[in-house]
């Protein structure tokens, strides 16, 4: 077992109407100003801006509002949204969204204090050295970000999308409401039932060694993703599997799935990130694209892993029949699996090839995906 | 799924050597000297003290010491040590030791701070409303109390064994380093188990409701702590077994393994803390008499998880065959599962009763829990 470290200090209210305490919460925190920060105006239509308004006016919480996150976030909202934060003198962020939103609320965080442009933090112009207090109210469970210290941005300028992170960034609550995801359509829920599983998948599949306990933990989280995402396809009001979709994203990457691992690395995060850089596709949906291709290049380099969850996840006796039941697994749910899919010709695969390298550079993880291997595995992708 | 709200924020340093950085953690967080409680001069025999006071000078952290915890730990301890660390004015107190030290650790915190007896938070004379910080080297794995934000003493006047608790008492950093745990002999690695067993498999066998999730969570727990704890007693200085079970005994409560769920209730702890409020049994011992016991009188009244918990801890068709085997085990590892195996005789079994009916009450389980229902359950311990 591995050394690690552990520490979430992000406090969690899960349940039903519990967005309508936000005002209440942030009153007890002594918080007397918000920049409140959300996509689009979709949160208008459903009530929700209305109720949380409502909630932040009955506790007496001034706030400013900034709209218009989009998913695959961009550091020009992030850096206009800082400077409306500075501007307007709060002093925390709400999150009203989904991960692009919570993502961008953690740049928006540590660049209004900063008092840079949150680029800098990724080419070491600046530090992440202080932070506004983070609070987010969650509409759609796939990332984890509600608990936990990273954020991935997109420069627009630079084509490139990058992760960053900072334990001041955890935030200091997070309201999730299983009903917030009951308006979540088809498509975007099957995205993010891939992305749960990449979180937990990748660890699993690259370990080298660890506790068995984290095995069975991760198989627990696929199994019930898998499980909770064929019954939510067919009634997305299903409050029970709703709610245990959303407890399992966030237990997904909140860090208590990686604990005492050794070995472990993302690398179909990092060929999903060349790939979300030039087109504008979602994240899972790259994400259900890239894995079946990266499992069939990396088989035979942890045989015993692959093998141990073709049997749990699928009853399956081969890794081959293990690889073939996740891919005919994200089909059903009409998550793409190749690349033609989601309509992306052969002529980018060099640009995606670059932009998955530099990844791959920036992680730490270049010795084993240099350009050739990310080449051969968006081979298998084709 | 039941609402909830989930919030550790403790720090947990996990691996080999570890402890020897406890003075550099203080040293970061500001801490100039702190009260060291632990149990037995065995830390001095093993070379633990001097490891850990080594650290603190070296990092320029004063200390005065309080030792002499015992096993079910005492409120006249705790009440003497918060009186030291009133009169040495330090900032911060640091365990050494296992659920007994760092329970009382949490209540010479509180009463510190408070200037009262550790007694008034109970008789509710006194609120805990600020503590000391928390830190703890963990030597035992168990009770989890390094995780999470309550304790349990006896009154040794009253004869009265309680918890109590604040988010106050979440321990700001806890140190585990399973090799620590070598020398612990194998009575008390076995009363472990039970504990950490008990601890996840009371919420699974009283819950009424909850995600599935929790189930799998909970089985994984459990299949770890068997697996672990008969390489353990086999080879005690297996690394990666001590490990295992040691983080097993912090994630079996720390909270996370009763999320969403809901119904449940902990009439086996109930029980046990009546026992030993009458003999000097340890905690884990008194368990593994009265879970096989509790089990055969519950069983009926929640048929779907005991029949579960027989299938997939045991892989055993029927509740009976179930228990059995969880007998058969801890008779295995040598942790007895009669009254009489612990020289508990059958004129006691009234004060027993009045003593964990007195417990019910304060839990408010009373009303499943008659005086008639816990005499009833320790028939089936005789």
């Amino acid at each position: 077992m591995q050394n690690f470290e552990f520490c979430v200090p992000t406090r969690i209210i899960f349940g039903r109407g519990k967005e309508e305490t936000i005002g209440e919460v942030l009153k007890n925190d002594g918080i007397k100003k918000v920049l409140m920060v959300y996509g689009s105006h979709s949160i208008k239509k459903n009530g929700l801006y209305k109720k949380v308004t409502k909630s932040l006016k009955e506790s007496g919480i001034a706030f400013a509002e900034y709209s218009g996150i989009k998913s695959n976030p961009r550091v020009s909202d992030v850096d206009k949204a800082a400077e409306l934060a500075r501007n307007e003198d709060v002093d925390a962020i709400l999150g009203v969204g989904g991960g692009s939103v919570m993502d961008s609320v953690k740049g928006i965080s540590a660049a209004s204090k900063c008092n840079c442009n949150v680029w800098d933090f990724y080419t070491q112009k600046a530090e992440i050295n202080d932070a506004f207090p983070i609070y987010n109210i969650v509409t759609l469970a796939a990332t984890a970000s509600e608990m936990n210290s990273g954020f991935v941005l997109t420069n627009e300028e630079t084509s490139e999308k990058l992760g960053n992170g900072s334990p001041l960034l955890y935030p200091k609550v997070s309201i999730l409401n299983p009903e917030l995801t009951f308006t979540v359509p088809k498509d975007y829920t099957a995205y993010g039932a891939v992305d749960i599983i990449a979180h937990v998948l990748e660890g699993y599949l690259t370990r080298t060694s660890g506790p068995d306990l984290m095995n069975m933990y991760i198989e627990s989280i696929i199994k019930t993703v898998i499980k909770t995402t064929e019954i939510i396809l067919i009634n997305p009001e299903d409050y029970d599997a709703r709610a245990e979709f959303m407890w399992s994203a966030t237990l997904a990457l909140n860090g208590s799935a990686k604990t005492g691992m050794d070995g472990i690395s993302f690398p179909n995060h990092m060929v999903e990130h060349g790939i979300s850089a030039i087109s504008d596709i979602a994240h899972g949906a790259g994400l259900s694209i890239v894995i079946p291709a990266w499992m069939k290049w990396y088989k035979s380099k942890n045989e015993d892993q692959f093998k141990r969850f073709a049997k749990e996840i699928f009853g399956k006796d081969t890794i081959d029949d293990g690889i073939k039941s996740l891919e005919d697994w994200f089909r059903s749910i009409e998550s793409p699996v190749r690349l033609i899919d989601a309509g992306i010709t052969d002529e980018t695969l060099p640009d995606i090839t670059l932009k998955s390298h530099k990844q791959a550079l920036k992680w730490g993880i270049d010795k084993e995906y240099s350009a050739e291997a990310i080449s051969e595995i968006l081979q298998f992708a084709k």
